[in-house]
């Protein structure tokens, strides 16, 4: 039994749980992967009531805590998300499954058959924060990539999600799949974080879903491989040759959307040779957008001085920083200084200057002509996301079910020797 | 200039060298890089008399501090070595780039446009022992993908190294690739290895290539992200239903055509229903290998008794163990739990049991019917190798350039928003 008292060991053991879990999961077809998905999503349909009933004690004691509004919002569940969470799972069981599939495939002179097929990655650890949907979504998404999930939820969700995953062992029971595909840690103790973080060889990849500080937290401490999503200092660069309309309708959608998310704009670059940079500003600060200029737009109207640090801020908010600049170079140039490789945009109707932006700026998504709020695994087809990687290795931009695989390669031959 | 009395400067110095020479090498088209590795070649072959003389300084020293047989020989150089690394750099200059491949493509519902296309990774740092061909292979896989590469070899090969990185650095320069495109650390205290690790954010991947020391510090030390090569203990299964004939042809490749290489055999394990087990192990002692058998093996000629040690050693030298197994589901449960995830093949003329080894055995490798020698880049066609990925991200097995690069996601729209 895991011990609550010391987290190494727990951990250790949970971990022990999901590796065996693990091996039968690699070897498992789509169709068993799926019917345990759809099996899951039932459950969580049939337990909305003892779901609802374990998220009011959460939201009681976060009000007693006096959690602030927004967080607050991301912990509530009501029935239509509870069905979306539900209807998320399904979709996922519908998911082209990408284990066994060959990547690519080469018969060497000598005759060896070579080919790389996808293969799960193995144990992967999830560490979030409040909201208790990420039970659901992340579960599912590495069972039907393979994977054993660990998933370490807030403590402000502890009922929520304790709730959301007896649903899916539910589930998975009714149609065979291990009882330990996704296990919860049973404590939200800090140290269980630091124990998964330590724990090099019993889980493969952690990814941490939450804000800046367990971000960091994460990337200082682990000792496993880490998909990390950090930052999103977004840009959109409206180039001369921009046409007006489609730069005022592009740069609104991309910060005033929805400003909470990770793929929302946070600078406006305008090329200082673009005629319609006042009625662009006006358009954003019309949609109910605080700016806050550089020299040359803060005499625009209802523009303040922007400040040194807000061309690094992820404000997150309705709030945008705004810049002229001299042209694509000069855009490249002030996003290569304080981009943050998530999401970039170019408006332009010169092809030339956008596939400069395109191939120039180092991000995990390059965009023309639309909005960077785009930046989502299910707007890139997808069909669902466990995030949005921000560093370079592994994956890249909306990870789903392929960016939770790895490859083997598998060689057939007749005898051959090296000799 | 690189301050060799502050390691964390003097790295932080060198990585934003790197970084701006990974900016330019970013951007040159595959003819460029070529060109300058075929001028790296030529500045290669015409300092032969520099190399061979600072390589003579390092083996004066080397034989003063009284290094090993085996170390001496990886630190030895001569004309027809020069001339093989000269022959490697051309080779690289000639494989396919994968730079701007484009990965996959699709056209979304609201007409965006999407496609994943290779990028280079950007400042790469490895991390090396003895071998002084390391400051060139690696230096020109690196820039043939793309990526600056900041080099750190080790003490003993410091006037080889230099040498070689010299010729490399006046080959880039004839051909106008950057400057900085490689760079030596200037100095071999250790301290710089630990700012190297420490420097997440301007390095973007460390490769270490050397024993197990060298691999497990740089793993327990980096918060730079790591491509490892860990051991490889490796296995060859023979089913009852193999060739005698080729069972010991592929057995004795596997383990004694190169015994120090991370691809040979370790452990032989043989079908407890193979009836031609005594021929085999007669085979591989006659070959010249120490046999250190289980219970059941150890009455056998010329076999000693395992320890229990013995299944878990990568002995990288003319010794075997050997067990019987039950069938192909007690080699993979001995694989499973002994094995080191690098190369595992089966000899078996049953189709459907040597399909459930290579689905089940969770290798970067998984062989049927081939020595386990061929674990290397070259052999699998990729022309090259920096190295054998043993870890489960990013890239696994042998890696050669298409290892060293990653993708972004382009997206070209007409003015879409998510409204």
């Amino acid at each position: 039994m895991a011990d609550a008292d010391n987290p190494t060991e727990m951990i250790a053991d949970i971990g022990r749980r999901a590796r065996h879990a693990a091996r039968t999961l690699a070897g498992l077809p789509t169709a068993a992967k799926a019917a345990g998905l759809r099996a899951a999503a039932a459950r969580l349909r049939g337990a909305e009531g003892d779901i609802l009933a374990a998220n009011a004690r959460d939201m009681a004691a976060g009000e007693a805590r006096g959690l602030g509004a927004a967080l607050l919002d991301r912990l509530r569940l009501d029935p239509p998300r509870v069905a979306g969470m539900a209807a998320g799972v399904d979709a996922v069981a519908g998911l082209p499954d990408p284990v066994g599939q060959t990547i690519d495939r080469v018969e060497r002179p000598n005759g060896l058959r070579l080919s790389r097929v996808r293969v799960p990655i193995g144990v992967i650890g999830i560490v979030y924060e409040s909201r208790p949907n990420v039970t659901a979504d992340a579960g599912v998404l590495c069972v039907m990539a393979g994977n054993a999930a660990i998933l370490r939820g807030g403590s402000e969700a502890v009922h929520s999600n304790r709730a959301i995953h007896a649903a899916l062992a539910a589930g998975f029971a009714d149609a065979g799949l291990p009882a330990d595909a996704v296990q919860l840690v049973p404590t939200t103790d800090r140290a269980a974080v630091g124990a998964m973080l330590a724990a090099d060889g019993a889980i493969d990849l952690i990814i941490p879903r939450g804000g800046k500080s367990l971000v960091a937290r994460v990337q200082a401490e682990a000792r496993v491989p880490v998909l990390a999503h950090l930052d999103g200092i977004n840009h959109v660069y409206v180039d001369a040759s921009a046409d007006p309309d489609m730069a005022a309708r592009v740069v609104v959608d991309a910060k005033m959307r929805r400003t909470g998310i990770c793929g929302s704009m946070e600078t406006l670059l305008i090329d200082r040779a673009y005629p319609h940079g006042r009625a662009l500003v006006a358009a954003l600060a019309a949609a109910g957008c605080e700016i806050r200029g550089d020299a040359a737009t803060v005499s625009l109207a209802g523009v303040a001085a922007a400040g040194p640090e807000d061309w690094d801020t992820e404000y997150l908010d309705a709030i945008a920083s705004v810049a002229l600049v001299d042209g694509v170079d000069g855009a490249m140039a002030h996003i290569a200084r304080h981009g943050s490789h998530h999401t970039d945009a170019i408006v332009a109707a010169d092809a030339a200057i956008a596939e400069r932006f395109l191939a120039g700026v180092d991000s995990a998504i390059v965009l023309w002509n639309a909005s960077t709020q785009f930046a989502d695994g299910g707007e890139f087809g997808l069909g669902a996301e466990i995030g949005i990687a921000t560093g370079r290795l592994h994956a890249r931009g909306p990870v789903a079910l392929e960016g939770l695989t790895t490859y083997k390669w598998i060689g057939r031959g007749t005898g051959q020797v090296r000799g």
